[in-house]
């Protein structure tokens, strides 16, 4: 294969995905592995990235550019925080890790932090410069659903502010390790969904109840393993709605995140009269990292 | 030992109590085991029973009465709902598990379902025959804090209605499954509990954004472990008594539980100037089977 020009790294706590860049910001090649910040001791990064992307290297030096929880506390070296308000991207901040294997230049993105309410984010700063890369002069919300959503205020290229949710660790969590394992299906239904997001909505301090409603209705009524799983994910994405309607009643939204879950957010918001248009994750992460790899350049 | 006139079986998801009694209901041994109905087949219970109780046994065919998950569709033998409003008791309609060995006589005390909202309670409801036994004229609320808390009205002698909230498993699968284990302590601090209460009182769709900011704030502000792990709990509960707020206002309301749980709604509930008795969950459990199996023998 043609050797990249530099590399892009989306290391999160669960995945490592690399991508091989040309000069022209293209990819030529891409790779993951389960090498995740959350499996990893300090020392086991340089192998871990070594193992993905040996084919990619020869014997120059080779500007890697990485964001997310690779530069957490637990990673592999810690990036301080940028403090919000700020720009997204700043690569005067870049954390260095030293590395044995002298091919490897690596630089992390360090994430943001908010200080009241106290929060924090590490790799969504990247997916809001790749979608500012695009669209420079969004003023309004951003919703990025996941693991941990986070809706964040842009403008004039800032993010304002931001709140982080455990909406999606909290579904994980209860779809996993309660009884509510024991009837919920893989499969989906929309009219499930979209009562349960104005269950959630309008009565959010109902959950406790409703989560064990699911279990009792399996029991008694019969509820379909496929129902329950949309009801869990609408119950909990509306109990989000209630939380951040600030956020999205009467403003700009749009939304980035991966499918199906982005597409869901979607739904329930348009349920409430909220039209916002979805981005990948992925593609957002690479405009981000591409934006980063410029601005570290002074090309930007 | 003196062998015993019948056996009390406390027999949950996850352990298996059991009492040997005299005549007069006193308790002359007590053994337990994690023989749970979750870990067994329906072709275990027996031996599973025989583990722990063969000492007690002579030749005589020995009443053994149990109450809880025993007698769930997943259980020994399934004992049908009593269908509220009931009576927590009634001993016309035990289940009976047939066995190997000819020396048990055993019997499975039913759960009490509810049709709409659809709920359902298994071992709870002989807690509170329990309660009622002594106290048979109680009219007011009786709260169960636990794994699945159950709200419950009693009047006359019967459980009018009963809602169950999932707090306790949330609080389990939130503590031990997601980002919140990094920074969770075994001590405790009643300050950041009560605060904690009111937030999820006050605000209780905000439950996703204050379980976040657990971690947030430990990684910014240092926050102790011991503080996150009361504040969780308190987030937890104050939810929960936000959406149980017509069950306790201005109610005559009893709690049933273990310490330290009971202790802490106790706490909860006094803060919103609700003053709940506490009675042991143990020995509700035991003064309800007792209550059955007087009931069984006609002599109640």
């Amino acid at each position: 294969m043609i050797k990249p020009d530099w590399i892009a790294l989306d290391w999160g706590t669960t995945n490592l995905r690399a991508f091989a860049m040309t000069k022209e910001g293209r990819v030529v090649a891409r790779a993951s592995s389960d090498a995740g910040m959350g499996s990893l001791a300090p020392d086991g990064f340089e192998g871990a990235l070594l193992d993905l992307i040996a084919d990619w290297l020869d014997d120059r030096r080779m500007p890697i550019l990485a964001a997310g929880m690779v530069g957490a506390r637990q990673g592999w070296v810690e990036a301080s925080y940028l403090s919000a308000p700020t720009p997204p991207l700043a690569t005067a901040s870049l954390a260095t890790p030293s590395t044995a294997d002298a091919r490897l230049d690596v630089h992390i993105i360090p994430g943001v932090s908010q200080a009241r309410p106290a929060d924090v984010m590490r790799g969504e700063e990247t997916q809001i410069a790749g979608y500012l890369r695009h669209d420079p002069d969004f003023d309004g919300v951003l919703c990025l659903p996941g693991t941990h959503s986070k809706w964040a205020r842009i403008s004039a290229g800032e993010i304002v502010g931001f709140r982080t949710f455990m909406t999606g660790e909290m579904f994980t969590a209860l779809s996993q390790y309660t009884i509510l394992r024991h009837g919920l299906g893989t499969g989906w239904d929309d009219e499930a969904f979209i009562t349960a997001v104005q269950d959630g909505l309008s009565h959010p301090e109902m959950i406790g109840a409703r989560l064990f409603a699911i279990r009792a209705e399996g029991l008694l009524d019969g509820l379909l393993p496929d129902m329950a799983h949309a009801r869990l994910s609408g119950l909990l994405i509306g109990v989000e709605l209630a939380a951040s309607r600030t956020w999205w009643l009467g403003q700009n939204v749009a939304l980035i995140g991966a499918e199906p879950l982005s597409l869901h957010y979607q739904k329930a918001l348009h349920q409430q009269g909220v039209i916002a248009p979805v981005a990948s994750a992925e593609d957002m992460s690479l405009s981000g990292l591409t934006a980063a790899h410029a601005q570290m350049k002074g090309t930007s």
